[in-house]
């Protein structure tokens, strides 16, 4: 045969495939395994006086796979979880994927017929629900046509009387499950129902290659070390957790759970274990600079604040900084996991004047490293030019995406249409290569055929000394088709009129963006902070014509 | 059908197949590829008075790929480099993967006989050799039976006068490569032979999927940061530099280039660049240690330096944390693609008494967070007791592992036995779950059906104040079977008698364990720096009878 036309493999392929030596799964159970040998008298989680060690908490984890398994999950089934971040929570993050399940963790806001539909949806028949939630948990299970066990989360043993099966119980009736891996690592590991602002949620299946790739990329990102003590102020069951569950667990850092996010507790927590990282939304960024100075307390070591969701305005992260917080910013959906775009700092952003740098802080910015690819597209799916004008669809690409959205073929098909992952948010690339978020496609006000990103409106809006919060939607408009309405929370004790923040925004952007429209009052929000732009675009729609 | 007997795929795996946007080939040309774009005008390499950025440094790696195809490489096949640590190597590193090549980077201390093994063996056509090099290279490539094609590398063009191919030009006229990966992460990505202390040398088959994540873990056991300055004083056609050539692109650090390690230079360029990285067998400690006053330069930054191939002795540790280096202790083998076992500094050694802390520090530690497992077994496979005393071999289990040995599946098979990769080397597993190396299987001295690992008498007579360096073998004795015999080398201007050294040792070992017999001289080593222990046990069987 004429060399270079030879069927057979090259040579570097000759003899040499996979076997069960030096081709493992890849799983974030190996990351608890890992720091349980490396780390086993380290204190892996506290909650309150509680303390497990990372031999202890894997234990339990080992101890909950038994148990699942023991009361009946079947392999490849859904385990769903409803509690705050408290510890079970984060053990089903082992324990669930452990017993060859799918973790299925639910918002604690929601009602009854919102967490019968998650049950119904992932046939699920399995639901932990934390000792607060219990009596919503069994409306819940009322509603669903099949038998769901319910095992109630209490900290300490004594709620299995009365054949109410108790987590402490349940963990210490049970035989440890020997660590194992899944046989692909393309296995779903968690079912992610996006809060849904409008409609039935989507469930968003993750797997296990992901769940791994996304924690060390996170890791890399966010500096995780041994040396890590992570507050949990971001619900765990918000993209599990950003994948914190799993990449705090791989560093061999300590998490450190909290029931309920109060400014109180936040700060006492920080001073009290030396908190070094956490997360939240920039409604939880909010809460600690709007903190009453008798809550207060100096933070032992300087603190690295992730937030996402939507871009904390400069003077969030100016109001930060001022507390000793180190702000990162990132940028995801629950189908990348969370963030897996986050604004890497550059050195060279040291010596910008204050305004610049605040401006290329607020950027989403640039890919984790584990993800692959970040663009800006056009209607025809081209790729934008990186001008920090020509506004596009952000699109990504990489192994710290979904496998798809469950019983949804149609959505999965149309979410990776022509080669990307279509996020549904608008946005600009910078000729730096870094991303800005301009505005969800659908929260763009079209006024006279211009766009408006509400953003960019809030933005100055939250400039205003007055202005503790601010969303800005689309009002339909006889003349320009619709016009920015802004809807202002104002901060305890100040005032401000309409007026006079219409005249505050027309100094500071076009006039065809500056609102027609401001409303005071509350702004109605989801359970993990996000805005209900939907509920603010019918109140616009509502109001009597100008 | 009953349920649970069903053999339709569970609903997490209906419609959920991958897609080639949520997955995607792990390889280490995707760190370029992001560095390239997140930090584009970055110092990515730094050579004497070069310098290029990371948009630079990829677009010569994109131009070498684009040369090495014009220049016939087919996809699947051998490219070969015989360098130092010039940036050529480096841009080998992902030049010759990105054009579908497999790296074969080749020890600049090989004589043409050995050279022209490699490139008979991996069938390579191409030879990329550095200017001082280019003699031997044509001297080997004389006695391969088929054309290989040599591009000289030199610093600047001008080489390619009189037909020859200079490596710039090569550059020059080439057309970047678009960048692109792999079909399948499990393609071979360099090809790298073991230095072989006797026999002909192994072929070591590495992958891009090992090759990425052995990356990421390596940046996360040393903590490599954008704020990384490495520089280059291991052999990068050593195990691909302990992956580094990948790891510090992948954090997004700065390489720098070294040609020759001696202190001056060493010292120079930490101060010079603020060196914040560097690895390297412990004889590259003993060099530093023992620089003349006159070329030690204060550190202007704390050095992290990871060492490995031998344990370090503990007077090397305490030497180089005098200095205000900071040594991690690593261990692995290039088949493990370099360290893949670290040992993980623990808090609660900081309040341990010196002798102890360095005890506990010179262990070779455990997994890093990529690999699966290590453990000790025993001669029928069993995994023996983690008690610091039950000696059997070191095996471990991850993707961080060769997929073979090239044209040699008898060895292969044998190398990845009973479901474990066999290091050949002994060590005893401590309680907490840390490894420690005791021996080459074949460097153990049994004398009178002791065990006698060469190690720790070597470890004993390192403590001597007259001793540089010690190597201690086996030799034939009637009465014993084998008796230990030390090979040393003294420090200059030092004196120490054979009677004089065993008197020490026997203070401080069981006298079984103490050297029969002092030979006192230099040691043979290989290029890497690794004792040829197999010289010395040929010199020790020709002494003359006692």
């Amino acid at each position: 045969m004429p060399e270079g036309t030879s069927a057979r493999p090259g040579i570097f392929e000759q003899d040499l495939a996979t076997n069960p030596v030096n081709h493992i799964t890849l799983s974030p159970l190996s990351f608890l395994k890992r720091s349980s040998r490396v780390w086993p008298g380290k204190i892996a989680v506290i909650e309150g006086d509680r303390r497990f060690t990372y031999a202890e908490f894997a234990l339990r984890c080992r101890r909950l796979a038994g148990a699942l398994l023991k009361a009946g999950l079947r392999p490849g089934a859904a385990a769903a979880v409803l509690a705050p971040n408290v510890p079970a929570l984060l053990e089903a993050h082992y324990g669930v994927p452990l017993a060859g399940g799918v973790l299925a963790p639910i918002n604690v806001l929601l009602d009854p017929a919102g967490i019968a539909f998650i049950l119904e949806h992932s046939e699920c028949r399995i639901l932990l629900a934390d000792r607060e939630h219990v009596e919503k948990a069994r409306a819940a299970i009322d509603r669903v046509g099949r038998a769901v066990t319910l095992v109630e989360i209490h900290e300490t043993p004594g709620a299995g009387a009365g054949g109410r099966i108790g987590y402490e119980e349940f963990l210490a009736a049970s035989d440890p499950h020997p660590w194992c891996l899944p046989a692909d690592e393309w296995q779903a590991i968690s079912i992610n129902y996006t809060s849904g602002t409008t409609g039935n949620p989507k469930g968003v299946v993750c797997h296990h290659r992901g769940a791994y790739l996304g924690s060390l990329g996170n890791a890399l990102a966010f500096n995780l070390r041994p040396e890590t003590v992570f507050l949990w102020t971001l619900p765990m069951f918000h993209c599990n957790g950003w994948t914190n569950t799993w990449a705090v667990t791989a560093a061999g850092g300590t998490h450190v759970c909290l029931r309920k996010v109060e400014p109180g507790a936040v700060f006492t927590l920080i001073a009290q274990h030396r908190v070094t990282h956490m997360c939240g939304a920039p409604i939880v960024l909010g809460m600690i600079i709007n903190a009453p100075a008798a809550l207060r307390r100096p933070l032992p070591v300087p603190v690295l604040i992730m937030t996402g969701g939507a871009a904390p305005p400069s003077t969030v992260i100016k109001g930060m900084e001022a507390l000793g917080f180190s702000v990162v910013h990132g940028y995801g959906l629950t189908e990348t996991y969370g963030p897996s775009v986050y604004c890497q700092w550059q050195d060279a952003w040291d010596d910008l004047p204050e305004a610049e740098r605040l401006a290329r802080h607020a950027r989403q910015g640039v890919s984790t490293l584990t993800m692959e690819d970040l663009a800006v597209v056009g209607a025809s799916g081209e790729e934008l030019p990186a001008d920090a004008v020509s506004m596009g669809e952000i699109v990504t690409r990489g192994n710290v995406l979904m496998k798809g959205y469950l019983k949804n073929p149609a959505a999965t098909r149309a979410a990776f249409a022509g080669g990307w992952f279509h996020t549904g948010d608008l946005g600009v690339m910078h000729p730096d290569g870094y991303i800005e978020v301009k505005d969800r496609a659908k929260d763009i006000v079209i006024s006279g055929g211009e766009n408006i990103a509400s953003i960019e409106v809030e933005e100055v809006l939250y400039r205003h000394p007055s202005v503790l919060a601010a969303a800005v939607v689309a009002r339909p408009d006889e003349k320009w088709g619709e016009t920015p309405c802004a809807f202002v929370t104002l901060k305890e004790a100040a005032a401000a009129t309409e007026d006079e923040l219409i005249a505050f925004c027309r100094e500071r952007l076009p006039h065809f963006k500056v609102p027609k429209t401001i409303v005071f009052g509350d702004l109605p929000r989801t359970a993990t902070g996000k805005l209900q732009k939907h509920v603010l675009r019918e109140r616009a729609k509502a109001l009597p014509s100008p």
